[in-house]
């Protein structure tokens, strides 16, 4: 599936060796004219430097030139040198590149607690300022990854009225991966011209939908962060909040970012395959939510679905120590389609079930027989793949 | 180390066979005259049948002679049948012992969603009555074992002024270990007279500063129960709310608690060490609590442990991922006396630290320089031996 690139982008990657070695670990994403630009991050209390410091410029802009990325070191838990290096980075950047040192972000994913290589770094910011528009950005996918096993891009057209153009986005996954308000690493382009409210409402929408609906490990990162810009390249009137073309849009970032979150759940840290939780009727959309987050978490509740346990139990007492309301005689439980529980108890159909599961998705939906509200979270299944990657992951 | 074990109780164990061959999966124990009796039970929404009913029995009982306990099947998730199960099971062994039915407590602990296999049960029962007395506190401990590696005794002995008595425990842990109010199981015995307002404070006491600060795997189970009888066999004046010797009481069952629930923490599933957190200078006792808890959950702190791995940003992260209170460069960390973090950053000190962290305990102190509140949470290390464990729990 080869991606359609939004033009008046130009990308570059490099090989800074970092923390990796025989691979690409430095991306620059750059757009030939001032690009709208918004962005979330975590909301760990633990930032990373990059998110500080982005944070603090997108406070009072809302156009941008390029993002730097880098993987092999998050720059976090790095105190002020951390911020120091981030700065500098930018400001390599924008030297190279003659343009504003705003106008540049930076973002860093890796090992939490090390300074930044800054020599390697800035070295390897010259072949990406030399090299800028030779790269692809299914090359900034690859340059981007950790403990990913494949790099994850994907894109949108949108050709409806007045309107023509692109979106793509590339993002890394893999572990500590449990977002608020963001995924690890996420960057959007767009060639279409979007006026910068309709930018963040639309990119918070389709966040909140997506990537905080997903987990990997329950794990929140410290440098989580979606971005998105927007150049304009396609020559459209600008898409206003609001506006004719806003939902098309909307929506067409939704999907792109819901493809995006499947992607990452299925190349969670070990994971064999990806696990969708849908939870159905419950009191309030609040107790959707928990209910399939504790159950896209329950260790247990992984575990028996990598061994293809049609395990209905476990996912009973994830979802009562919640604390949520609901009547356990009341709940059906189906398991990719077979039903293994209703109005709380066993349907004897465990076996038939737990045949049913050796697919690449599974798909628990969860009836609480409590109310209205819905909600669905993608995870994956927990293997010792995840425990060897995680042991071992410094050394 | 053998069991002191307290006078006036009687126990035997039996090979029912309902999940478990080639060993004990039943017991009893029995006091000889009415014990004062309190306990504690999980705060999950879906209980358990014999949770259900011990409940509703302890809500005017104050006294029992005997619980009857089972492993293999922890009927749960079993509806009418269950509750209908769990009664037939006090009525068999009241009829066995000839004693009332109020007085028998019963409790189960394995395979949720599966019916009791009665039949195997019931004659159990029978081999219980006919065996009273022949088994000691040792078989029990086995007895109640899933997938505990090893049994969970412990006892103290009192002798202070005019009480001499003796507290005796037995528990079972291993998985779906993050208890509230309760651990799996526990069953406290003690020849004590106490009164039961003082029974029932120092047993929530004591849980609350031990079993509740221990976690495996976060999951919390349908089945968790502590339950204490005393049946002044030694004579004592009854120890009262408040009086003369109650402090004295309510610190040996700490004591007594707190070793045993240590156990069930080295004895996690898959586990290869006892990981112990320490929050120092948290701003809110809760904070303190919320944070020690969420890193000793963390899988991927909880990895770096089992790979000897002094992995500082993970803890950093986890901790701020909770959002307490606190400035990340004021928190320092040590790893087994090493101190790894300082005021946020590193201290250069990782490689001494993985060194000295290849032992049985493992002391995480984290000093959020926050405050003045600390509290401590038992844990373990995940391993691949918990996947496959729980991958294959029921195959």
């Amino acid at each position: 599936m080869s991606i359609l690139t939004p033009r008046g982008f130009l990308f570059s990657v490099t090989e800074a060796g970092i923390k990796y070695s025989g691979r690409n670990d430095m991306a620059l994403i750059c757009s030939e004219g001032d690009a709208t630009v918004s962005a979330l991050f975590t909301r760990n209390r633990v930032k990373a430097a990059p998110v500080i410091l982005d944070r603090a410029r997108l406070r009072y802009a809302r156009t941008a030139r390029a993002i730097v990325v880098n993987s092999g070191n998050a720059n976090a838990c790095t105190g002020r040198r951390g911020l120091r290096d981030a700065e500098r980075i930018c400001a390599e950047v924008a030297k190279g590149l003659c343009i504003r040192q705003r106008d540049v972000l930076v973002s860093s994913t890796g090992v939490i607690g090390t300074p930044m290589p800054m020599e390697r770094v800035i070295s390897g910011i010259r072949g990406l300022v030399e090299n800028l528009g030779k790269s692809s950005i299914e090359d900034v996918a690859s340059a981007i990854m950790t403990t990913d096993t494949f790099p994850k891009a994907a894109s949108r057209e949108i050709n409806r009225g007045n309107i023509k153009g692109r979106i793509a986005a590339v993002a890394k996954g893999a572990g500590m991966i449990a977002p608020d308000m963001a995924t690890m690493l996420c960057f959007i382009i767009t060639d279409l011209a979007v006026e910068y409210r309709a930018l963040k409402a639309a990119l918070k929408d389709a966040v909140g939908r997506t990537f905080n609906l997903l987990t990997v490990d329950g794990e929140m990162s410290t440098n989580d962060s979606v971005f998105i810009m927007a150049n304009g390249a396609a020559g459209n009137r600008p898409i206003t909040h609001g506006g004719r073309y806003f939902n098309t849009f909307g929506e067409t970032l939704f999907d792109l970012c819901d493809e995006l979150s499947r992607m990452i759940a299925r190349d969670g840290e070990g994971a064999t395959r990806l696990l969708i939780i849908k939870v159905k009727r419950a009191l309030t959309r609040r107790d959707a939510r928990v209910a399939a987050l504790k159950v896209a978490n329950s260790p247990l509740v992984k575990t028996a679905i990598y061994g293809n346990d049609a395990n209905w139990g476990r996912i009973m007492a994830s979802v009562g120590s919640t604390g949520i309301r609901f009547s356990e005689e009341k709940v059906s439980i189906k398991i990719n389609g077979i039903e293994v529980a209703r109005r709380g108890c066993s349907t004897g159909r465990d076996s038939i079930a737990s045949e049913a599961m050796k697919t690449e998705e599974v798909v628990v939906e969860i009836d609480l027989g409590a109310g209205r509200y819905e909600e669905r979270v993608y995870s994956c299944d927990l293997t010792e793949g995840y425990i060897t990657i995680n042991a071992e992951y410094r050394t």
